[in-house]
């Protein structure tokens, strides 16, 4: 089904825009996390944004079957850029590299500035273009699509802002979440009230600036409920399973993720957590999402060639996949 | 030239065990940092081992010419397990997971093991076997022999042990300096000092329980000496050119890698300090060294092609590789 | 007033109990953290309690003439416990010196205890009596009762969980927040939406296992709207004026508290912010809250006497005590 | 014994200057943390200091009678100011406000500025006078002098420069360190080679800019030896006993500190950790000494009248003052 553009700006608090069935093939447009107000280089974002209209996410949408205390699976079967440019940013006192309302520090604000990067389906590349060099610098770079926020209402009854990532998933700004890629989430109230938005046409490691390559997406996507699984966001592609660390400092998101793969893993081959742990200390990946949002997010994961026996979680990671090829 | 294989436990306050020439194939055989008194799974390292006699360098090597002030490029041509076997381990209140000196608990320490890997230089591989798993667990890994510790003597008059990380290089446990890596070091003695150790056939990203899997290495390697490089660690492959970041939290670490790699890129590319702020920020990888010693590691990289014109570092990389080869 | 017992679990999301104005005497009866599920040593926090239901808090009370972007003051007239005991705890996998949830490592939980803390309120004192020492030991303690948390409905259209702290206040579990304490904190929406809990009949610097002398409390306060004072949580007594700082890692909540604190000595005193900042440099405290919570806190503040001139925020601490103190 | 003026930039690698008995006073005179190259507040630092020659300590003096593995107690029996002005500064990214090397950032440096605090010795009081506000401001501050640096040769062979606080003292920075403290140190070296330097005419708590008043002391003190004392720094007045953390992120620092004293006090009065951990929770005080070293640093501390029967230490701190006090 193609899903309504109706957009919000937290998770939870929020009715429905739609309900969806699980393992039908859901089309999203996503706005852009500057809500579409900035439409060139001059619309400096700290201009044209009214806070908290913020990085919307479109949805809610009920998922038909998905009770409270289950897990949902979101499977991106595409992830397409649905603008002719994408736009980033310096935002005043946000990003890693400078002070910011939780760094809390003397200086001003680091100059306000928005980069335009071209978009070439095609070609798949996004274009890197200066704006204060003298000599200039350009680069056409890969495309390499992903979604910043997906996530469901908050457990406890919280509404939590569209900004910010937590255990209801949020914006998690992984580039791990891109086309291919099953997300887990818990469900925390019936219906999970899944939504998703910030699409990035690139983004680095640790979202270094604050602001990826943002523009508005063509989603595709695919859920399936899951009973009996835990529900912490949680990743899986064909190739490799893991899960979200989500706190700050950063070594507590770097713990928690791989404390969760090593409990997984356990869990998985039915072996003892300090086989687990010494096994994922030699061969696991612990790839940093974002060192700027609320929480900072650490994936930690291993290729699933090390799980014994069964696909993890039932094989719905495949089976979703399935469905995206044959749609 | 073959070095002999004295082994200390810190980076300066020892005088050199030999001379090394820059472009001269240097052959070092390492301990591993058990200093050989784990031989088996019954040998607990916090019975067998002796403070401070943990994770022994060899070394130091005076480089000709080296003055303090310059950089020392130290390129990586060849790294071989010398053993059949490596061994990892759970060591008392060390490693992400558990309660350190550090990150202080009350938690009384987890079980002390010992894992052995079998090692096969023909297919590759280290054999992970699990030690308490009722119905068993093992897996053929791919070798990855790495250098967990690399450095100088400090700057400052100061004196380090082997153990720890720092300006001056030391204990950095990153997965990345592996053969085909050209590692950049301040030089702060005349001489440099120059000491290598805590070989690992394999490791994962971050030591997530403090111990990669320990062995000791027929190292080979080359050096230069640069002129007005700034000395601070630095990282250079074939494709790919970075900095370390070394703090404590994490995200200080993250933050280090990345401002020496935006204020390289400016500098390489001659382009205003927030332009490849912005650029940095969509195309680097910062990957997680160690979360685990004194100081945790990050290296933050992006790929060389966005360099304009001349190799970076005077092209020191391509020259010592072409030695390598050659050799 | 008295307000009625009503309580709740979140800032936000729920409907005011009452109506309060300006300079009015208010009386509220606050529960204690368990929710009075403990009720003696044997009732274990984790297997009475039974979240989301934890840390209530009474309220919301309505603020007439609370304006969005108004600050609210909140005078402690009077905290009396209103038990014959207090409870403490140590509750699994929550506290400074255990692995957390955010924390996370593979310890099992340390052992869940609970104490029971006799109130003698002539005396003015609280009795610790040990629960697993051979020899027993038992001290009476000065009586200092404090609220864990006040807080006010959050920005943004959130709602936050009782037991987290936040900009909007919350859980700041500071043991500063006492009879004879003003604490600002932001209105967000009209009538503020004050709640109150978690009284504690004693507490140490950090609240280090997490949990106070956990004790229904008799509240007395009286609140005053001011408009044109920043909204984050502030802090005033007859002799100091300062701010909060809510954030992880603690060093944040440091500067958080701090650069406030400088700022408003600068604009306070029409000075330098640079002045500000050695001069708070040499004459702050800093005091540390909580370590346990979602958010860390500290209290930066300096004395009152260094403010020249008129009252801060125009005198309207001194204008609350001296109701209360009428009342 | 009048101890000569000689000074040194590291805790370990020197000879030492002098030899003392334990019991017998000892007056040292210090220099400032400048070198005494700043005399006016034209004298920025950056420009008249010289790297590494940053924070001199005076010393190291020989302990006679004192072993590896003892513990040594310092009493400061006097600090004096021994100039008629102080100075503090903004020191180029140095800081708990501002970017830093460690907490790197894109922000240039805030403003070099000197301020000049004359001090009165009569009436106890240093005098703050603003540098750049239009309409001034100065205050009489109650001098209370401290010493910021006080260690050890440290452990492992290491050399560490005197700016640098760890395991063996050294720059730790706490305001706490002032007449009338016993500091305890391990001792990793015969003789243990103790030394002071930096001492504060004033300093808040955090040491927010990085610089207190910075003044040559005249110092008095007092040691003694004690066998069998586990050798961290630890803390004790007449009215108060503690044990400082250490540590990365500050968190670490505050959970370190309160291990310690945990199972200082569960050791003193032979009880369970668990009690300990109980009773500490509710009566700590854990106060910040500096945010802003390589290592950040608290204090936590409970009143001695908690500790059963004997004196903590065999009352080596009474009998150390009262040899101040006869002196």
């Amino acid at each position: 089904m193609d899903v309504p553009g109706n957009v919000g700006y937290t998770f939870g608090g929020r009715k429905p825009i739609a309900e969806i069935e699980p393992g039908e093939l859901v089309r999203i447009r996503t706005r852009d996390c500057f809500n579409s107000r900035v439409q060139s280089v001059d619309d400096l974002p700290s201009k044209v944004c009214r806070w908290p209209e913020l990085n919307p996410v479109t949805g809610p949408l009920y998922v038909r079957g998905a009770r409270a205390g289950d897990a949902l699976a979101v499977h991106l079967v595409d992830l397409t850029p649905a603008a002719e440019v994408g736009f980033s940013a310096t935002f005043p006192h946000f990003g890693a590299l400078t002070a910011t309302e939780a760094t809390a520090m003397l200086h001003p604000a680091l100059d306000e500035v928005v980069w335009e990067y071209p978009i070439d389906l095609e070609q798949r590349t996004v274009r890197f273009v200066s704006r204060r060099s003298e000599n200039g610098f350009a680069r056409d770079l890969e495309l390499a699509p992903m979604l910043g926020t997906i996530g469901v209402a908050p457990a406890g009854g919280e509404v939590r802002m569209s900004i910010v990532p937590g255990a209801h998933g949020g914006n998690l700004d992984s580039p791990l979440v891109c086309a291919g890629t099953t997300v887990y989430l818990p469900v925390n109230v019936d219906g999970a009230l899944l939504a998703v938005g910030d699409g990035h046409a690139l983004q680095g490691e640790g979202e270094l600036c604050g602001v990826g390559v943002e523009v508005p997406m063509d989603v595709t996507l695919v859920v399936e409920v899951l009973s009996g699984v835990a529900g912490w966001p949680r990743f899986e592609t064909d190739d490799r399973v893991g899960a979200f660390g989500i706190a700050r400092p950063l070594e507590d998101a770097y713990r928690g993720a791989n404390l969760r793969l090593v409990n997984d893993l356990a869990a998985f081959n039915g072996i003892d957590p300090l086989d687990a742990y010494q096994f994922v200390s030699q061969v696991n990946h612990a790839r940093i999402g974002n060192v700027v949002d609320a929480e900072y997010t650490i994936v930690a994961s291993i290729a699933k060639h090390h799980i014994i026996g069964a696909q993890p979680y039932y094989g719905v990671h495949r089976a979703l996949r399935e469905i995206g090829r044959a749609g």
